[in-house]
């Protein structure tokens, strides 16, 4: 929230630069490694003075750390916003299925699987990129989920002890299974023979057995 | 089981000079990277003539096929071996629950994590690798996890629909919040203020929720 009111007062043109030159920069990161991109690189392929690209973001590393940062943070905000606002007679399973499948589909998009592959790939090298991922990516989503399922509990529509582990246990029962195929097999791979209502139903039929008010 | 038996039919010392030079190559590869490294440097390394290692293993990519391969294969016989045999009255969590802390504890182990940090960051270039990792690593744990479940419905101790959906669920319930921590925060934060043995405990009240004879 902070960040993007910060961003809209800056001068729109200022925003379409910086906004280009980190495009440029995935790119060349996602397509090159990040050993083998220079300023110089980025510089050329975003059509900018390699001054330009240092006095926005200082050098390479930071340059990295901010698009990490960036991409995940829009995707996070793409799927959380404000947690939905519960009917008294608030059904767990209507809830949660439509959060989990866009979650899910917004996890496995293309560019930020790509992302987290180069970023996992570094971690001896630059650990804070890695840290930097988690906090705003899965740590965020699962933060966000623990207070729907409290929600819920709170509700009367689930029985919750501990949200933080209850949150856990079911973003991964959806996630663990696509992230880690797409991770070792490719992004094709992620759900095969399968779908992402499919992946959430299954993994929600486990989750409601366990932590449902019927069970 | 047919590759440890080959490996034994062949002369000792062979097999102890392969094991050093993949030994050699293993500590290059994790301290520089792949790129970084040559057959020159293996070589040098492992104290062996350049000749030796082309004729041991053809290149540079098939020796660290070889290697991530040899290492997943190691670690995956550790846990699986045989199933186990069933008494008439088996307790599906008294099965259980050793087989997945012995496999938790093995996926976290720093060698393993760290070769699945560079296959990731490599799947652009070097898809075959990760294959690899996968077919013998995750995807083996999950087909000998879906073969005890099949067992254990079998004896009346859990209903099991379809034991490859439940694997994974069950596998993802353990392994998917250590993994991703270790993936992105370090060997040392895959499992923050708790033990294999909580993790797989708190995982198996889900499961057995959903698939116990009680529930």
């Amino acid at each position: 929230m902070k960040s993007s009111r910060g961003a809209e007062e800056l001068r729109p043109s200022s925003v379409r630069k910086r906004e280009s030159m980190l495009a440029a920069a995935q790119e060349q990161f996602l397509a090159h490694g990040y050993e083998a991109v220079t300023m110089d690189s980025i510089a050329r392929a975003s059509g900018v003075a390699k001054q330009t690209l240092y006095s926005h973001f200082g050098g390479k590393e930071a340059l990295f750390l901010e698009l990490v940062g960036s991409q995940t943070r829009a995707a996070s905000e793409r799927v959380l916003g404000e947690p939905p606002a519960l009917p008294r007679d608030a059904d767990a399973r209507a809830v949660l299925a439509p959060i989990l499948e866009q979650q899910l589909e917004t996890v496995l998009s293309p560019g930020l699987l790509a992302l987290r592959r180069l970023v996992i790939g570094l971690l001896p090298q630059f650990p804070d990129l890695a840290r930097e991922l988690h906090q705003h990516g899965p740590q965020r989503a699962m933060d966000a989920l623990a207070e729907v399922l409290r929600r819920l509990d709170e509700a009367g529509a689930l029985r919750i002890p501990d949200p933080a582990t209850a949150a856990s246990q079911l973003n991964w029962l959806v996630m663990g299974e696509p992230v880690n195929r797409a991770m070792l097999l490719g992004d094709d791979e992620a759900l095969p023979g399968t779908d992402a209502a499919t992946q959430v139903a299954r993994a929600l039929d486990v989750f409601l057995a366990a932590y449902g008010v019927d069970s």
